[in-house]
């Protein structure tokens, strides 16, 4: 309420480099931003500042402080996907890439868990299409006979809860880069081990 | 900051049985208000209504706004262990009725996620002597060679998290007691199979 926002409708892409460079920023800050405070919480006045900009800018380009958190998001998605994360051969692989991406960027989690707690307590926590393609890949190593069967998305679930055992959505013990190393590879071999033997056929 | 509040150490229990009706609900309405807002965004103003007293009777109880949410955390940890969730004879066990008591109370996770959010980002999210009597069980069952190897704490977030995979903290899925039961059947299936494959000597 404090934030009053033009429509959606409105945004659009920076057209130079310089809009470009600014959107970036923009994205980044918020991302901080959102990850700390939440969506109720995240104050767009902070984030301008940070990103050296003003409002007419930020809404010129993300329409609102939704809009932006939705952007952050796919932004967050985007550079999991980028860092490889879930192009490991084995579901294995990918619970401890994941494990290693949590610890070097906390934020992921916490955002999953704002939007848990503010916008879509029940059900998928993100569109369906976002997952489709992990979905294709479980249903692809289920046909070649080296997962178990059963429902694809049942199967995510459990392997996402898994590499977020020690996550900041840990309802145990939350993990952080500055633990010792031991501890990491400790729980890293535990990981995968696990995810193994859950999925194996 | 809305909230002023006298000093913890004024806190005291109610002495006669309609205290203690009192204080029950107080914290039956703080338990909905909490889990829905988190602790920032909680409004005493709104538990002190709903519960039918006043701010002088609730500061007199509790404290303060932290010693409600104090309150609040054990009392829902009190009553996960009176409803038998840790008894079981597995972790297999204990993980399925989880599950269960997930769906009928998803608040238990929520105020979970507000402590990871706004308290306690990383680390352990509660003080070690509440999970003390889990990490012995499991120490057991390593010495009674029905569980493998391994920091029993690690155990502990690894089993936890997936009992947790459908929670109200899963970034993939949250189930909900409305979801047809046979999805609840096939959950627990793959819940207790996997439990018992990633646990085993």
């Amino acid at each position: 309420m404090l934030d009053r926002m033009p429509s959606p409708s409105t945004a659009r892409a920076p057209s130079t480099a310089r809009g470009s460079a600014t959107s970036r920023r923009i994205l980044d800050v918020a991302a901080g931003e959102f990850a700390e405070r939440g969506i109720a919480g995240a104050r767009i006045d902070r984030i301008v500042a940070a990103a050296r900009t003003n409002k007419a800018q930020l809404y010129g380009y993300f329409g609102s402080k939704d809009g932006l958190f939705d952007a952050v998001v796919a932004d967050c998605a985007e550079s999991l996907v980028a860092a490889g994360v879930f192009a490991g051969t084995t579901l294995a692989d990918s619970a401890v890439r994941l494990y290693d991406e949590y610890l070097r960027r906390p934020e992921l989690v916490r955002l999953t868990a704002w939007i848990r707690l503010e916008r879509h307590p029940v059900g998928l926590a993100f569109d369906r299409s976002t997952l489709e393609p992990k979905l294709a890949a479980i249903a692809a190593a289920q046909a070649a006979g080296e997962v178990r069967a059963g429902d694809p998305l049942d199967l995510l679930a459990m392997v996402s809860a898994m590499a977020g055992a020690w996550s900041a959505v840990s309802t145990t013990y939350t993990a952080t880069a500055g633990d010792p190393e031991t501890d990491h590879e400790r729980r890293r071999t535990l990981l995968r081990e696990s995810v193994e033997r859950a999925v194996a056929p």
